[in-house]
């Protein structure tokens, strides 16, 4: 159901043209009120796509009404004739539903430097529009896919109002969001304000801890919109829970399908003397090739976590440091603890536990090991 | 010849059975003066081995006789028990030699988190400091290998005077150093102070620049010394000059040979604002997964070189960027520039060419592309 679970949204998801493989390429997500109250956060990275920095500017004024998203093309680093593209992709969007192209979000995602088949890409939005329904969450789940298996939705119902999503992102998935495009929709009556502010909060905690691989996309964006339709209003900590767990739930789906992965790898960081400390130590770990590639090799290689640790500014001793894998301390004060052999990396999810002893600041950082077949998608195939 | 091109050292490399294939695996260098000037550099990791931890004392005072080098075992994070194991080592040294333990070196390279065995270390330095000769270079240099597919030797002779190196590394190559020991003698006269300054500077432009897998290693050790037996003081700038070649060489031969590697990437920066904003650029592109795999798979992909600058803070105009793949300019002005077709990336060598119309600043840093035989040497064996 996902973004079609929350009442006063309706959602299609058709094949345009735009992908060879003529897949599902085209969603489109309409609120229909009774309030448009939206939120939106983007990818840091200074190279940005045409539709984020539209996107950025079309939901400055707090207000949203329907989301279109391709697959097939980033449309980044397209120049002036990429940003006129996803202008007429608004300006089309506003046409058939009969509202204002200020009000739509553009998103697009796929290979960078390529400009998008307009006629394709209009004339899906007239076939998506006439198809739009309160069932259609599916579809538009399944025509943001790239190369994702699989598509990804959650949902949260609460004392009558309900909080629901739709992920997509399989690779470039890094610090300052993912590569991802993701929109949650809810019925519950949320100022445009107090939405972003929750947005920033779950992301934070979310998306932006995710780290598949190191490369920050050009695409990231995720929207949040609230119809008002349930006519509820939540306490402000309840809705940012819901919104908190869908941001996990959906973050968890992605990093489960991460390109080419075999293992799901939640880096914990505990006893750090702050949470930029344990974030930082956390992330040097993630961003490791070889503590990744001995992952994939089923070696629980904690020299590698240690030579990881060592580039961070963090607050620690190099004597007092703990690491543990899937609960065995292979490390214990910076040297060597348990015996490695005890250590079962066979199952998919890795937990490694890093003990600063600085503190009382933690944590997480999600990621994937490093495969053959993260080399092989991304070598043989441009995206 | 390496190590012992230069008048005034011998050399040995032995198989002393640290090794589990019974290869070489212990080098010994030593200085027979007149002079014993000695200048290093090492890993900036927190996490530093016991020998680097030992190595940099010993330096501190500007004299070095000897240098021990063990691959098959990294003596890091090993605690108390391993600092002393690396103290017997240079006690072993000193007694043989009849000189101090104080002016011993000792670098060691291999798994990081296991003891050394020592008994079969110390037994390997009397056979090594029996087979001491002017010879010996190529021996130490084989000795010292580990993922290495190939000793790294390179000479320079000016004037009478000469400088020499051998290096070892194939992994875990990163700023700050790249996992690697270097040694590097000179029988011309220069005074420590000046070795210190002479090697800061070749090796910030040289081995600093190499960052094959992104991993700053725990062991990283550059050593110099100078016998000073030719009786020639050179020109400061002649000596950094035969200096920086023989480093360049060497770094070179480490990205030439790195683990798995089937392209040699060198990713030029220029007209950037500041030096430190083209190193900044370069080191960005040349840590992003993505464009290695694209670089594996011979694919043009100047999209996954624009969002990794788009990480950085270094100046730019998003749509001033050029981007050229072996002289092919894909990328002009930010956005699509010639078809990647016309690049051809099946020979070996890669130029990358970023120009960011900023400045007048430039510099390279060097990188190798993402291979299934990267994941495969880093996943199959520890190390």
């Amino acid at each position: 159901m996902s973004v079609t679970a929350a009442q006063g949204f309706t959602a299609a998801g058709v094949a345009a043209g735009i992908k060879a493989s003529g897949r599902k390429d085209l969603a489109l997500v309409r609120n229909l009120g009774p309030r448009f109250d939206a939120a939106g956060v983007f990818t840091s990275n200074r190279i940005c796509a045409a539709p984020v920095t539209w996107s950025r500017q079309a939901i400055a004024d707090g207000r949203i009404d329907a989301v279109v998203l391709n697959s097939g093309g980033a449309n980044a680093c397209t120049g002036v004739e990429g940003f006129a593209d996803t202008h007429h992709t608004a300006e089309k969007v506003g046409e058939e539903l009969g509202i204002a192209a200020g009000d739509v979000v553009v998103c697009s995602t796929g290979l960078i430097g390529a400009r998008l088949p307009m006629d394709a890409l209009l004339t899906g939005i007239t076939t998506a529009a006439a198809d739009l329904s309160a069932d259609g969450g599916l579809a538009a789940a399944e025509a943001i896919m790239t190369t994702d298996t699989r598509p990804k939705e959650a949902v949260r119902t609460v004392d009558g109002w309900t909080v629901g999503g739709m992920a997509k992102g399989a690779g470039m998935l890094a610090p300052g969001l993912a590569t991802m495009l993701v929109v949650i929709t809810t019925d519950a009556v949320v100022p445009a304000e107090d939405l972003q502010s929750a947005l920033g909060a779950a992301t934070r905690v979310t998306f932006d801890r995710l780290d598949s691989d190191g490369c920050m996309s050009t695409n990231d964006t995720v929207v949040a919109l609230a119809s008002g339709a349930s006519g509820i209003t939540p306490e402000a900590t309840a809705f940012l829970a819901a919104l908190t767990e869908v941001c996990h739930d959906l973050g968890q789906q992605l990093i489960g399908d991460a390109e080419g992965a075999s293992h799901d790898i939640a880096v914990r960081v505990v006893n750090a003397a702050s949470e930029d400390d344990a974030v930082q130590v956390a992330r040097s770990i993630t961003g490791s090739n070889l503590f990744k590639c001995a992952i994939f090799g089923n070696d629980p290689n904690w020299g590698r976590v240690l030579s990881a640790l060592g580039t961070t500014a963090a607050a620690y001793e190099p004597d007092g440091v703990d690491v543990s894998f899937n609960g065995v301390m292979v490390c214990r004060g910076g040297a060597i603890g348990e015996p490695r052999e005890l250590v079962d990396l066979h199952p998919r999810a890795v937990d490694v536990l890093v003990d600063l002893h600085a503190g009382d600041a933690q944590a997480t950082v999600w990621t994937n090991d490093l495969t053959y077949d993260y080399v092989k998608e991304n070598a043989e195939y441009s995206s």
